[in-house]
């Protein structure tokens, strides 16, 4: 378990790196200032938390009660900023959708699981789960002035969430240890959205 | 009262399908697929209360407490987006408006009334179920990249709402009973929107 | 300190009135009707402080205690919409701009005051604070669909916010007298961000 706890505390901090990512590269596409990449960096990757935690009435939120990450996105804000344009090249397409992905999926099995404790009904902790996986990334197209990229039509993205949270509280109902549910729904996300770039999956229109 | 809880129900049902059909109208337009259509129609059917129940520190919310809802919306979602061309005709655009009203007029004076037996001050319940009314639609145009629909210059929306809640609360403080109160304000404001269509009202600029 | 709490209350008016302004002028330019205008307004002056007091969990909302100031605003809308145009004639820039830097200032130090009450860590006190002073013109531009004008490059806005918190947090931990604290806290703001508007300061993009 202790193993788990600190690999779930990795796999944390890389989504939550992957997400900030995104919002640098959307806020500097806009032409933001040092303030706007910051802000948009940090809505992109605590929105979906926050907003989870303002449904389910959690307080501290976890950004409060994390203030380093805060801080960390704050300071490579100052440092990426200018070097932006290189930056983009020096990481690979495929590290930053590969880090998505295990971020998506860790965020989205998490937020299930802390509506499964807080005794939410299925279908509404799925709807936790999907929620904290994605609105991060809805608010940061939100504010770019852009059609939510999750809603239009494209390779499956929140459909993996979707399944990995369904995935996860089935294991639960059948209560495996909360390891092997955890990791199982979390893998089923990442595989799916892998594949779902691999392979150009589309839901239909 | 048993009778009138029972007509609230069905009509807090319609009013709800009325808004989620908002929802899948606006979300195809964008060309958004099954998880934007879906996802637009339950913001547009539960923002505005969510959002009322946030501000009033109200738990559990209306959707958490009525998962039920949420499934019909997703299983809408499912069957309808492929003959979404078809249904549009199918239902009389008369149809949809009328069931749109009577959503506005439900939604906005239970908002009111809640704030009311929350102890808010006058002008506060009023804001609160003019904000249950209409902030669905308010979030389903933000999403969707529009000024929302209410706030530009049309026939009379948030106005009807407004003046709904106001006749409720008179009737609250002229102590006449709450089934009264409830309905008398609700007809108003679907009298005042229907009006509003049928005689193309607008507010000055 | 009781005169200290009428000089607050007396910026802090002005602020609300500030902000409200530059609501009604937004909402002006998207031809909003009434509603609209008011609406605006209205998120221009309370969201900031609505949305913090969402995330520190504190009820009851400013505008739900102070509803005299919700009644303001309506009244100032429907008066001034339908003279806008000579409106803002009248009121020279600098005057709008000047105010503006005072609500500023107060909405923001007072927002980190409160979250240094509420016991938050220091990083988060000056993101809530930042919070408060800004998010009520950000979720103006959202409504109105624009990019938020803080985001964009221009002169220094929300960073005069984040030095005047950081500045606030400093004399706290000096143990300063908090009159002194919020006061220089607040002026350090509206100085930085009338140099920003008198010297065009702006951040590297």
């Amino acid at each position: 378990m202790q193993n788990f706890n600190t690999l779930i505390q990795v796999v944390e901090a890389l989504g939550i790196l992957a997400f900030a990512f995104s919002g640098f590269i959307e806020a500097r596409q806009k032409d933001m200032d040092l303030v706007g990449v910051f802000t948009v960096a940090f809505i992109t990757a605590f929105g979906g938390g926050t907003l989870r935690d303002l449904l389910l009435d959690r307080r501290p939120l976890f950004w409060v009660e994390h203030q380093e990450y805060t801080l960390l996105i704050f300071i490579l804000a100052l440092v990426i900023t200018p070097f932006m344009r290189h930056l983009r090249s020096a990481f690979s397409e495929k590290l930053l959708v590969t880090a998505d992905a295990f971020g998506l999926g860790l965020f989205s099995v998490l937020g299930a699981s802390l509506a499964v404790h807080a005794g939410m009904p299925p279908f509404v902790c799925v709807m936790m789960g999907v929620i904290t996986g994605i609105f991060g990334g809805v608010l940061r197209d939100i504010i770019c002035n852009e059609i939510p990229m999750v809603f239009r039509r494209g390779q499956l993205y929140a459909t993996c969430s979707f399944l990995g949270c369904w995935v996860y509280l089935l294991l639960e109902w059948l209560s495996v240890t909360e390891t092997l549910s955890l990791s199982t729904g979390i893998l089923i996300t990442v595989a799916t959205r892998m594949a779902a770039v691999r392979f150009d999956l589309k839901l239909p229109g």
